[in-house]
């Protein structure tokens, strides 16, 4: 099977669409209509929106009449959004420090809404791990089938590369480097960047975002958790400059306290594999090097994995394999395809879609996952009605238990910073 | 001044060659009949080898008969070779786990030859931290100047990009990373390889060496020690399979007990720079991977060094630069060349020279700056007769407590492993 091609019993469902209740959709402004909007919208089958809530009622009502949203209501009340049954899936799309007062009530009130099923949250999961956790709890507790996302696990490429690894075409990992620039926490400042990015305490920041899907995503590709870990954090940009949309120095500078630099590394569970990782802020002058690289080495081939924007989730990729075909190779399936006359022989690929639009494709991609999940489970009587985690299934989606166990090594890679140390986080994807 | 071309005083002296005894010269085998030997060669009227020691004096005899190295002496013993007065500076390329026995009685015996200036000692020092120290100690007390065979600091690449990094063409250094595959350590060991590089305990290993020249090029390079230090040392392929000179399996595998894998992060005390360092054995697939990359990155330019082999100090690289020009670069002459009118201008420059032999040329370089210096204090009043460091100047050559900076953080590198812990490191180079 091709993993990284669409599954293809996910056609137009012979029933209703899942009703969406939004937070944090605002037709103007934001993450969400740039990306989960058009998502919905292009799933028009299997999703249609029906609740949106604003703690500003006027805002979702604009929002409703702008994007002609003609089934949805505004609920001026979380308690009243919470608690109406016309909701099948809960999407929280806002600052991330607000995520926690959001979502608590919010599960409360949901126990009077029978039909609500999924609860959709926009990563990172709060601006703490304690945060987290609870959230994590409460949501379950509450019986919700929950999607994080950590949508980079959807990405076309890193599927490609997960497909690659699964399958043998790497032999025995033994190497991992990554490197990315994380842009906007580097020298300059956009003056229409929210300021909350910048702040400390808000668990949205360099670590937790960028780090964050990158490393979900290698963990992801590579099937494993890490085992130990050290990491060394850097504010070494406190000041940046402010710049108008053209770049151009608006000769101001403004204070910066997230870190501007991550150097981490550590081991793979399985097979021990030596990780290093820099990403860092800033885009300097970039001739010799992508914004993203990350290099995995094997016993039989490498993988090298390069993106002009140093953020996996959202970047267009470029996929490059180089390898050696070898009888040894144990294939899943279709085994004749690459055994036998040509054994031993080179094979390289380079995979690239040229126009695809990673910030809302890997998005679109997890609501279609969403959507088989939904479906399927209609028709294929072994299907679990819900499950916990994806793991490291190409299946499925990722679930809050996938955000809590990479919010729970976020945590200990600012534990390692401050204790100058090496922790052993093996058991952290424990639940 | 170019930093990266040789002095101009360094001509034919109007003087007696260096007299030199040499331990580890042997015309059939070593590291020193290709490098040590036709560097004096190629320096004749500045050097000349008057004496030879070795354990089996036929040896010494041999090679002083097949090299015909006719002012030549053998000589039977430490004592008998360190007391001639007709050596003025003494080589040793032997194995590291040998000079701490070799060099003790070696300066003890050689305080009859009034005539010994110079100790010239191949990396590394010692198989011990403790050895080196003493080693450092007595040629020190013994009044001699000594010279260490890093002779990375030599390779024009180096040089260049020292100069780039000192004139400001890369601004402020905010980040670095090193890559490289130090080949003899992976999967497959050459059948003629000297079984005692992978046992440990002898000081020379992937850390000492590998590692070892190549972080020396980095602090050299950017005119900063460390200040705090992570490593992991990974063993993860105990048994090598035996190969051929061909590369063809043998059927046979033998136990590896030292390291093939180094994980190392740290920062520079200049500017707190993260620099982030994965060292590995094995040459896997390499498509996409120069077997030695390191990317200097700066507020004004980068520069990356590229190599096929994995060794910074004996493959012949690339540098690549590319960088703003600037007004605000400090250049320490010649300023008039890149400001003014093509301020701002993207500068690009490939460094390469396509015949260089790096092995037997960078050990060249170190002997024409003994040379150098030697010639020199003859003329120049105000030249010093002896100095105990090179440190980071671009003239003069490294010597033993430059080697024993390097000596010491190597053990911190292991010290670092052993304790899962972040190391500071900055008070290394007090002495």
């Amino acid at each position: 099977m091709d993993y990284y091609r669409r599954s293809s019993v996910s056609t137009v469902p012979d029933a209703e669409p899942i009703k969406v209740g939004f937070i944090g959709l605002s037709y103007n402004k934001g993450w969400a209509v740039k990306t989960h909007y058009p998502a919905i919208l292009q799933l028009s089958s299997q999703f249609e929106i029906t609740a949106l809530y604003s703690p500003q009622i006027e805002n979702a009502i604009s929002t409703i009449q702008k994007l002609k949203l003609t089934s949805a209501t505004a609920f001026p009340t979380i308690e009243s959004f919470a608690s109406s049954s016309n909701v099948d899936m809960i999407v929280i799309a806002i600052q991330s420090s607000n995520n926690y007062s959001t979502i608590m009530p919010l599960i409360e009130y949901s126990h009077k809404n029978p039909n609500l099923k999924y609860l959709f949250l926009e990563w990172p999961m709060a601006a703490t791990l304690d945060q987290a956790e609870e959230i994590y709890k409460v949501a379950s507790l509450r019986g919700l089938q929950t999607i994080i996302s950590l949508q980079g696990r959807k990405s076309p490429y890193v599927r490609r590369a997960k497909e690659l690894i699964s399958q043998g075409y790497l032999g025995d990992i033994n190497s991992i480097e990554i490197m990315g620039n994380a842009g906007w926490y580097g020298y300059e400042r956009m003056v229409k960047s929210p300021s909350y990015i910048f702040e400390m305490g808000n668990g949205s920041d360099m670590i937790s975002t960028t780090f964050g899907h990158t490393i979900d995503i290698l963990q992801y590709m590579t099937g494993s958790y890490f085992h130990r870990i050290n990491s060394m954090i850097f504010n070494n940009i406190p000041l940046q400059e402010l710049v108008d949309e053209h770049g151009n120095s608006l000769n101001e500078k403004v204070k910066k306290a997230v870190p501007d630099h991550l150097l981490f590394q550590g081991t793979l569970i399985n097979g021990n594999v030596p990780v290093s990782c820099s990403i860092k802020g800033g885009r300097p002058v970039k001739k010799f090097t992508k914004n993203l690289v990350i290099d995995i080495h094997g016993t039989k081939g490498d993988i090298k994995l390069e993106g002009d924007a140093g953020f996996a989730e959202i970047s267009n990729l470029v996929l490059y394999y180089s390898g050696t075909s070898s009888n040894d190779i144990s294939l899943n399936n279709d085994s004749s395809a690459t055994t036998g006359y040509d054994a031993g022989k080179e094979i390289t690929e380079v995979y690239h879609l040229r126009n695809y639009n990673a910030v809302l494709g890997n998005i679109f991609r997890l609501y279609q996952s969403i959507a088989d999940f939904h479906y399927n489970t209609k028709h294929l009587s072994n299907s679990p009605s819900k499950f916990i985690m994806q793991g490291f299934e190409f299946e499925g989606f990722p679930t809050f238990m996938d955000g809590l166990i990479l919010e729970r090594l976020i945590h200990t890679v600012y534990q390692s910073h401050f204790s100058s140390s090496v922790i052993n986080v093996s058991q952290m994807s424990q639940y």
